[in-house]
């Protein structure tokens, strides 16, 4: 694809060069993230961050990733706007909208309400989220942290054997993943959950039909021990009676016991993120923290990256970057 | 009048020649808002943008005119300041916020604050609207825009023909109409609204006793063939009575067949927006979109350039605005 | 202690010399923040401004001087964040936005928690207030306007005669004032206060195991006679009975009249602001507002000063801010 002034909606538009160039970009933009390097490339440039749904990670991460391309950030955290609230269009706001900025990042709670507001804004915009349909920044950072620790490790994407734990019917994450890594070759998925919340059954024969293994268990012992193991929540209340909730209460929960038992020792667990930290959660507990193969903290690093690569892309800055770089005036810890 | 250092509160405040004053350096703002250029003038200047009440599109607006000048900006979206419940005044508040930035604009729901606010602030004040009271930068946005419509027509504003439409009454944006025009020579003003809802006299005398020529109706027919249409919303809780509002029920309302039938091939459509696009609103429908005479969308377009004209003319940067400039780095679509 | 990197998280982290640089630091930061000159020294770095819990002032006091050293800022308002109401631990929290940014400032209602945050972020972390606990910055701020005011009439903060008014019970800027005046010599302290509100124990003696002269008392009358007089609210709801409260309503109450009859010609008048301005408050009355001594605005401009010396001296850029200023293009009023 061009990304030059495309939007950024769904992971369904990239192909395997897409998402290679997005990487490549990414890993570009690293030393300007760790502030070895400064740059104002977008210098003048105004992002409209306009998240119509509270979202203090992801959008501070698009606000900073604007920033520290050089670029100016208006904001908007939630449904203040009285316009919508009146009955205004999403054609409406987006005519008006777009005339505030060059570049838009969006969060609604309604799904398909970015690609309706981009279909009418005179900017790209990126769909950071609409509701329960997509949030590709996030597919496209999980993928990248995948990619970027199986390599650190000497491995490649292809041949990646991945295990995905928890609530695979609802969680917009997995299934995004499970559609990215149709791309690359002869993959393992392991899908762990209860029954009653199994991968909907369409995503994994797409991932049977380009070749991949797909093992379907509600067990950990001998699931686990893979490249990648991607955790997520559990609700209760999704289930279907208080007996099938009873019957897995804590059987998908991840902590450094299991991982010594279950695991490879080099296993790399990831998570979505906010990851319950409560007691009752049952979920990725605490004594996992120091954990070198704890990803997550990493996963939100490298939201920074793909999100300046996005923007560098679109924007199409890409060799502006080093060319407006200058050096760091300030102390940085490490 | 000096703009220098000036408060904006009130169009009251302007003399023909200071609206000729702010337009001529909207015009020149022009390059910038559509980033064929970029400028710096503001670099290290602050503005605080205080809205006291949620608004997304005027802060919005006021915000990215501050960055298109190069300005940073602090800003605060609704009540959330403990202080102004805790019983602090707006003398205390004013005395605190202007040490914090060179220029601030602030929306209260309470009229006559805004004023209140600028007597005690150290830095120019901008009003972004006081409740019931004034919205000068709208006010001015309509003016400019009407002035550009025409003009793009071959016409002036002397010998215009305007009308105004729906809720006269409590319509803030057409009783500053009224004013504004004042300055002009030899206006038509054709005023169409139900009869509970008709422009207050008193802004009727006014535009009479400058030599203007007033029409009040309750018809759309023969009375739209204008320069200028200006529609505004009734809401139906403004009648006296039920009967009232079902005798006036889709009147007002303006579609395609409707501005074919009774207006001029070229006449040009505006509304202070946001416009009501649900089925039930009979207010401006969704298929005049395509029609090249909706001037909805340029409105709020000229509104960052008025509000950057505002602020190069209170901060006394109108020449450095080309000093300070240079090319745009990045891709912008058109 | 070296400033390089660290936290700033309580006013007990600091000796007498700390205090000493920090303020010398401020006086230094005077020209920028009167815009005599601007200086870009932080250019391309980012404050995350974390406000877990509504604060209009101290949120743009922070970020205001951020923009004013040249930084960028991205901020959150309240507790928007649905993360850390789904469970999230502040340790997840401090990981992930310590990645955002170069520097954060948090305010959040639970004591401790911004001390818990630091501990696991990647950069220096700011206590913009963390419930009861403590506010250090307020505290800076005042200590630096008590030096600044007593200087101006030549006297020196060793031999300092101040008078707290008000709930010494339960206000944390008094119990901070309190323990920074440990670290200078011969201090008088004057504790006004209804008997239920006094001043702890713990504090009082500190000040005399230094050798300061401490005095309690509940009357104006002999003891406000001070260089400063530091003047703080009382909530009727504090009281343990009704009779207690009217016997003291009215009688820690500051205005011209009671200023002339008990007050030195020159006795400066502070409060940590906001002030109820109400009639009913009987606080500090508006009547004072044009009395040379009343610092109490001149207290929110200094934090501006001390705010961007903590960011300097964290960030390692003292020296910078100098080499990277230039001349102000704008009009600036005085």
């Amino acid at each position: 694809m061009d990304f030059k002034g495309s939007h950024i909606l769904s992971i369904e538009q990239f192909e395997r060069a897409d998402i290679e160039r997005i990487f490549e970009v990414a890993d570009r933009m690293e030393p300007y993230a760790l502030r070895k390097r400064i740059t104002r490339v977008l210098d003048g440039a105004i992002l409209g961050n306009m998240f119509f749904e509270p979202s203090t990670r992801t959008r501070v991460s698009f606000g900073s990733a604007f920033n520290l391309l050089g670029g100016a950030v208006r904001e908007t955290t939630g449904f203040e706007s009285s316009a919508i609230a009146k009955g205004e269009s999403l054609y409406d706001t987006a005519r008006v909208l777009s005339g505030y900025s060059d570049v838009i990042c969006m969060r609604h709670p309604q799904a398909g309400s970015v690609a309706e507001f981009a279909a009418a804004s005179r900017v790209p915009v990126m769909n950071g989220g609409d509701g329960p349909n997509e949030h590709p920044t996030q597919a496209l950072l999980d993928l990248y942290t995948i990619r970027k620790e199986v390599a650190s490790k000497g491995r490649s994407m292809d041949e990646l054997r991945i295990a995905m734990i928890g609530d695979l019917k609802y969680g917009r994450t997995v299934h995004s993943l499970c559609k990215l890594l149709k791309v690359y070759n002869n993959v393992t998925v392991t899908l762990i959950s209860p029954r009653e919340l199994q991968m909907p059954e369409e995503l994994v024969e797409g991932l049977r039909e380009v070749g991949h293994q797909v093992v379907v268990t509600d067990q950990l012992e001998g699931s686990i021990n893979s490249d990648i193991v991607y955790s997520t929540r559990i609700q209760e209340e999704r289930f279907g009676s208080k007996e099938e909730a009873d019957l897995y209460r804590g059987k998908f929960r991840l902590n450094q016991q299991i991982y010594t038992k279950y695991c490879e020792p080099n296993t790399v667990i990831m998570h979505p993120l906010p990851r319950d930290s409560r007691a009752e959660a049952n979920e990725l507990d605490n004594d996992l923290n120091e954990n070198p193969n704890l990803a997550i903290f990493r996963q939100a690093d490298n939201g920074v990256l793909v999100r300046m690569a996005l923007f560098a892309l679109v924007l199409d800055v890409v060799d502006g970057v080093d060319k407006y770089s200058s050096d760091v005036n300030w102390y940085r810890p490490e």
